[in-house]
């Protein structure tokens, strides 16, 4: 399930609508297929693995990270082919939550004769999928929410214009991130202020997130590097964006976050990196949009400065605890993650 | 010497203005004798090893963690005494910076025939020797910010009334390094809001440190718990401190930061754990006063609060780079510790 895994991450934020998907078959000890589902409109991870094993299929043991679908979609079912090549048993990591599937992919494999084991490294699994699953089963997208700050709490703007908070390998999974998630948003004051490209830099196959500007009065400059194909504004009912439609960019207009997310998960959007400045990270945080956390904490003191998040004051119980933390050593910065809701499951 | 610095270590905090001193005295593979300095006015290190190892002593090897002292003090120069007891090698960590001593505790030792080696496990040695390094080279305690904060970079009032930042383990680490540093200091501000006990609790055979409070017009109440015995209250030259004295708190009065630190010094303590609020923090901080902090990350977010260090904006380059960075997860916290000078060396 670890190379299926694997063979799943190389889709990751490419597969919107669709989930990452990694599929193996094991004959034996041989491994004998692998596959992975590339992006929406191409044949699921299955469908690859089962052509790579070919006639070696049969009788085996085939990995895969999301429970098999059981309806025509685009494609048609994953079920249905691996019980025509004659798959002896199916290991699956985590359950489809999409009500169309939830287990009657499974059901099917199993009706079928065929044995199925349910949840092996489901968490790992349920990870990758993370954005797939909150469009499906919340109708928005995985929020993750990205900054640095010193050991002061404070944070500098997303150019680094003003010097670095944190180091070159920071800089580097910052990047990965960005190759991963669907989408890279940011508010108008950082595209004011910075004028940033929202692009993947020193990934090899990198590709670059889709930019989603949130301006309300859709006031930023239309010119801006941030707006290159696929970029969203999102701004108000109101906003006269004609000078932004004008240049193709994509207008998503809503009257409040959680709208805008709705909107956003419409448009095929699964993930955000959200790495907008105090402003737009407090009003996610504010109205509980904020999914999980990454955080560089590079050991350094400002003095003073922006914090990450603003609002007004309350007491340290009010504050919420993250769950499944991990700390992680980089470079000369502490990387500190955690998720604020837990990913949706069946 | 492992061993030397771990006797040492049981001198932290109690004998200021001397050094924690440890000494091992080995014979063949045999630890034949150890000893520590337990505080200013008893012998020091040296003479508690040797009068362990009694006549074992003679061709013996002496690990001592601070280079053995020449000149008489309070007590007879250890030189002397390691040469009288016919030890015929000795291992220091680190020469002392006193210039009463600097280098010629070797030199007498090494005038005697004695085979002497210096530098073995020195980093450590100036670590546990910071206080006192501080006091006779800069004529200033060591002071070292502690705070707790979140992962949005806030922190909470000090008695933790809101609710704690941190979890247990990290409490627990707090109280021991209220153990072994010579005073703890917080601001009137602190003082009025918590009323602080200021005291090491849950530490076997802990001691309690020196509560200073800074507290510049002396309008704290006289009658707060943290004015124990040792107390002292740093205030104005011409703050009316008469209820203060009345209760036989030491008065002492300064016009600045740094003539406060001298006049700590000049009361015997070496190193101080400032565990003030933010305005405390962010006057020394600004003066260049903070010599190491020790901060704990703790994975929450608050959304609003205060922040550990205020003060006007800066760009991110002239941040200041911890040295000496150490990363360690503590219970649910991180705890991230650093150095913003360098301890006094030779």
């Amino acid at each position: 399930m670890t190379l299926a895994l694997a063979e799943a991450a190389r889709g990751l934020g490419r597969t919107a609508p669709n989930p990452p998907v990694g599929c193996v078959i094991v004959q034996g000890d041989e491994l004998v297929g692998r596959g992975f589902h590339p992006r929406a409109g191409e044949p699921h991870a299955e469908v690859f693995a089962l052509r790579d094993a070919g006639e070696r299929a049969r009788g085996a043991t085939a990995y895969v990270t999301l429970e098999p679908c059981s309806h025509h979609g685009r494609t048609p079912p994953c079920a249905d082919a691996l019980i025509a090549a004659g798959v002896r048993r199916v290991v699956v990591a985590a359950l489809d939550p999409n009500p169309l599937v939830a287990g009657s992919g499974v059901q099917k494999l199993r009706d079928a004769g065929i044995e199925v084991t349910v949840g092996v490294l489901e968490a790992g699994a349920v990870r990758q999928q993370a954005g797939f699953r909150s469009a499906v089963v919340r109708g928005r997208p995985w929020v993750v929410a990205k900054y640095a700050m010193t050991l002061d709490g404070k944070v500098a703007a997303l150019n680094e214009s003003n010097g670095a908070v944190s180091g070159p390998q920071a800089r580097e999974r910052t990047m990965r991130w960005r190759d991963e998630l669907d989408a890279i948003a940011v508010g108008s004051g950082t595209l004011g202020l910075d004028d940033p490209a929202l692009t993947t830099r020193g990934v090899p196959g990198g590709r670059d997130p889709r930019p989603v500007v949130f301006d309300r009065r859709a006031a930023s400059d239309p010119q801006a590097r941030a707006w290159r194909d696929g970029a969203v504004l999102v701004t108000a009912p109101d906003a006269d964006a004609t000078a932004h439609e004008a240049v193709g960019i994509t207008v998503q207009r809503a009257d409040s976050l959680p709208d805008a997310l709705s909107g956003l998960a419409g448009l095929g959007i699964g993930s955000v990196l959200l790495e907008g400045g105090p402003t737009l990270l407090s009003a996610f945080f504010a109205q509980g949009l904020v999914d999980e956390v990454r955080v560089f904490v590079s050991p350094k003191l400002l003095g003073a400065g922006l914090s990450p998040l603003t609002g007004p004051t309350r007491p340290m119980h009010e504050a919420q605890a993250l769950r499944d933390v991990t700390v992680e050593t980089l470079g000369p910065d502490v990387l500190i993650t955690g998720l604020l809701h837990d990913i949706p499951r069946v």
